[in-house]
């Protein structure tokens, strides 16, 4: 049974599930939908149509499951609970403060529908999640880190784009070493914001831009960099489109924790992700939740899910007498 | 509602069980059963019975989920089939080549009896099986590694200290690290046992063993020592009691993988354990598990189970409204 796909939305997330589905046999692409000119698009795979997101009612019956591409701020508060009506639905919103709120909408949007959503898939949320929850629940004596990076944060380079005098840039969120190497040894430390993460910002100027007055701003910015310890280099447009277009990103979540009657063994349980290209693996995550979203909608189940909520065995292809012989 | 829990079989992994249970509020343990003397025993549990294995059918009512931790060469293929006609059962089964035939024996059993058993919990199999099926239904295109270590072989250390003049034996099993870098580089190695392990031995001699003979018997024992690079240690009982007395162990699993239209983007997803006490970190993982099962029996569901169809939701004790608010 092929499960057919559309992509609602196409920027650098709709360009990664759409290089993902190349390598799902089980998935087909069937539409991607956008808010601009459709004939303005032109896709990497051949034959799937670009469709106005007011025509997306006439898909009602030809896609099984409908993946969201939009922001988190503002995009996806609508159109989850909005599509979740008329398709099955997995968005990747990440404003982790919002979720309960954003979970209760498409929630009560997909169960009127007879629907079933996912929100929240890729790495984080998604597999750093799906970490925590498995470490929280082998060692409930521990603490949680998470660090972030070395990666690209868009949100970032954006503040720092929107300073007068700046022609381009890109942020590096990076973990420091020795914090990370504390946790491992299973000191528990506490660790500040300072200690955690270092910010290294590679900037363009625009021509008679103050350089030290941009490095001041972005230095004492608040919530972005003020409470870092942030590195400002300035590098010409060439260098900056020849060394630092790409995105890259990932991090590493770490449970430590304690066993024993008196508590007297520690554990240390690490995952990490070093990716080369965070939409392009945000995109992989999701099309392997699609797939267990649409199994599940087959089976009868409907309303808004988790990552929390989906068996692994539904992220995969293979048969449970398969999945049994090879990766148990 | 609390979860009634018995051990079928104490030694360390059943130990490993009981201090883990003390940190499950939501579960009790209702008796430990021995095929040795009860009287012989004695748990670190206040007030908790030691039953023979000969009575076992008289708590046939009393206890939610039985946790087997016999061994996997002899007692699990023929207990767990048993238990489960009377109790939901769990075990921690982890000969990966007989895996299928075990799954089919438990599930007529565990069907027969209308009851869930969940096989081969741990964390080889367990939580490395997670990684390895999460990491493989994200990246399709890759290549799938696993180290362990730096951990003591139980089975190795036995094979020593049958040989003739070995008074004891401690043996560690050791991921070499240069072979974990290379993985970790996206280089995607191809690697052989001796590339990817090294056995480190401490031996100590009966009185007027010859070392040298015992030396060339450990490095040249087939499947056991003869394709790996082998360290053999001479030491006294006293420091092998001192400095080698625990049991720790973890190990790494990695999935090395590209993604783009034209597989341009490589990405590495690593998982990995740094465990003090095997038996107890083994412990954990399974009553976590057993929390599991109970509730899914408790939602009308039978028959074998492995940990690839667990909902991630149904290990913690938190709902999933608290879940998603503090860990997604």
């Amino acid at each position: 049974m092929t499960t057919r796909v559309g992509i609602y939305g196409y920027g650098n997330l709709g360009r990664g599930i759409e290089s993902a589905l190349k390598y799902a046999d089980d998935l087909e692409l069937v539409a991607v939908f956008t808010r601009r000119d459709p004939s303005s698009l032109s896709l990497s795979t051949a034959g799937v149509p670009v469709v106005s997101v007011n025509d997306v009612e006439s898909y009602k019956d030809k896609i099984d499951v409908m993946i969201l591409c939009g922001g988190s701020a503002t995009d996806l508060p609508v159109q989850t609970p909005k599509l979740a009506k008329l398709f099955n639905v997995i968005d990747s919103f990440d404003t982790h403060a919002k979720i309960p709120e954003h979970f209760a909408k498409v929630d009560s949007a997909a169960k009127s529908g007879s629907h079933i959503a996912l929100i929240s898939a890729g790495w984080d949320p998604g597999m750093f999640s799906l970490n925590r929850l498995y470490a929280n629940a082998v060692l409930p004596n521990g603490k949680d880190y998470t660090f972030w990076g070395r990666g690209v944060s868009q949100g970032h380079s954006d503040a720092i784009r929107r300073i007068e005098g700046v022609a381009d840039a890109r942020q590096y969120t990076c973990p420091i070493e020795s914090a990370l190497e504390s946790v491992r040894s299973g000191a528990n430390p506490e660790l500040t914001t300072r200690q955690k993460h270092t910010r290294l910002c590679y900037v363009v100027l625009k021509k008679g831009a103050d350089a030290a007055k941009v490095e001041n701003e972005i230095k004492t910015m608040p919530n972005y960099f003020s409470d870092y310890d942030t590195t400002v280099n300035f590098i010409s447009q060439e260098e900056l489109d020849k060394n630092h277009r790409g995105l890259p990103h990932g991090g590493f979540v770490l449970r430590s924790g304690k066993t024993g009657f008196n508590l007297e063994n520690n554990h240390v349980i690490e995952y990490s992700l070093k990716l080369d290209s965070n939409p392009e693996f945000t995109g992989s995550v999701i099309v392997a939740y699609a797939r267990a979203i649409a199994r599940l909608h087959n089976e009868g189940v409907n309303g808004c899910k988790t990552v929390f909520d989906i068996a692994p065995a539904y992220l995969s292809p293979l048969s449970g007498e398969q999945l049994r012989a090879t990766m148990l």
